[in-house]
């Protein structure tokens, strides 16, 4: 269903559905949220993470994940994975039918402690029965490590302290290192420290980079990457994410402008820009406010859509 | 009145007043330019181009040049100019005390005939009288080049005219050549062509780059002319400018970004990032309406302005 039929050298994870959306006030309806999977899976990109099996109680946007799970249609081209916090979530999920599994560390204890009332190391050797059960089920595991960068209790992090994570994360069985650029602060030379440090321990090419664009320098920084040998990316439908009332919390980089920069390289994303809008203007509908994405605005007022 | 003590290692034109705010709907007050303008200069950026000389008939917005000339404070460290269109406007400009003069051609004949009515040769042919009086008064001149990379009527633009443009103007004993990336199209490899290009002809520490930032790729563009050796960027106050009403039309790159970026990479700007955001908040309540600029959205949220 992919539109594309050269190989793409670039690996998209579309994290709109999932990362984009777990902060959004006004619920979704489980209906627009399966339609707008469906749109990105049909514009091309390589994943989709599509929710998260939190409990309700914390992520209530995501309280559906079954549901939306369910009611996707299904390729064999594009990767259907989910946020999955402990067994319970990993059952749900198996019984919902995801094909990936994403856990969640963050590279410092005082983020760990805020969020999970224990340090990183503890929430770590949580992971494993996840791990046990989803390798039991042959599904890869994506370990996202958040805060790769700064810390927005700690300040700035030790790129160490990262390798000791990466370490961690890959003798549990994780597939994929996934780094969060949580805050949205990096610069070039930042993802530059990062890779330095950790390519001794994970090859760049083996790991996925998430940039939040919350000062505008995401691309920069994902062009950077991609210099330096990564393939795989974290992007949003249209900017989406962050928390629309406060205006500092920027979303995830933008799918358009990461897909329009690259294409205009001649380095294919395997991504049609096109759908990619039109998926876009579905989540903006059910939102009921304008997604921020700049590539994205500006096909949008160009086409026919 | 500069707020850093160490000198710079990077040249930032604020155009806000000028490019920004020429297409903004709602007549801005004369005092409310005047404000934002010596806020600019607080701040500490290298140049800013305060108004232009053009009929009111064309752009009302910017009507009251002279008077925001008369109206600003002055100090050595910050050179105020303005875009001058022809001899008229030079001796109003002169009139009211430019510092520099700014004239404007662009890379293809159909951009100049929509705008100018001539092809692009006429157009720089008309600069000769406005040259020979900035020159009379020792005042130096700048040279744009609009729609280096695209044009919104021609397509993409022949680097080679460029090139031949350029020769044109330093023919006529322009001081300094001014890349428009007016589209806001570019990727980093658009900007790698044009300077491969040019070089030959003018160094690119002799350049400024002008960018847009339509598709989010302006900040990467900058980056990779700083490392081809340019050192002076046209940049814009929270991201103002474009039309407010037509989503795809974005503004130039915005200040803040720029300088944030760049000061994280330990390359001095000269500018007070503080200071920058109370200048962007005032022409923000002039205007009535929230700037697009990311660092400058982030920066606003997290401080006590």
């Amino acid at each position: 269903m992919s539109h594309s039929t050269k190989p793409s050298s670039l690996r998209i994870t579309e994290v709109g559905p999932r990362d984009g959306l777990q902060n959004q006030s006004g619920l979704v309806s489980t209906a627009a949220k399966i339609a707008f999977v469906d749109a990105l899976v049909k514009a091309g990109v390589a994943e989709v993470e599509v929710s998260s099996f939190v409990s309700p109680k914390w992520v209530p946007q995501l309280a559906d994940a079954a549901e939306v799970f369910t009611g996707v249609a299904r390729t064999p081209d594009v990767v259907l994975s989910a946020l999955i916090p402990n067994l319970r979530g990993m059952e749900r999920a198996l019984e919902a039918g995801v094909e990936k599994v994403s856990v969640f560390a963050a590279a410092t204890d005082a983020f760990s402690l805020k969020n999970t009332n224990a340090p990183t190391s503890v929430v770590i050797d949580r992971f494993e029965p996840v791990l046990a059960l989803a390798k039991s089920q042959g599904l890869p595991v994506r370990g996202y490590i958040s805060c790769v960068v700064q810390c927005p209790y700690a300040g700035r992090v030790d790129v160490l302290d990262v390798v000791e994570i990466v370490k961690r994360l890959l003798d549990l069985g994780v597939d994929e290192i996934d780094f969060g650029e949580t805050m949205g602060v990096a610069v070039p030379c930042d993802i530059a420290r990062l890779y330095d440090a950790t390519s001794g321990v994970v090859e760049p090419a083996a790991t996925t980079l998430h940039m939040h664009d919350t000062r505008g320098t995401g691309l920069a920084c994902v062009l950077a990457a991609y210099e330096l040998g990564v393939r795989s990316f974290d992007t949003s439908s249209g900017g989406l994410g962050g928390c629309p009332y406060a205006p500092g919390a920027a979303g995830n980089i933008a799918t358009e402008d990461v897909v329009f920069c690259f294409e205009q390289m001649a380095i294919s994303t395997g991504v049609d820009l096109d759908q990619l809008i039109r998926a876009g203007m579905i989540i903006e509908n059910a939102l009921g406010r304008p997604l921020p994405g700049r590539a994205y605005r500006a096909r949008k007022s160009q086409g026919h859509f």
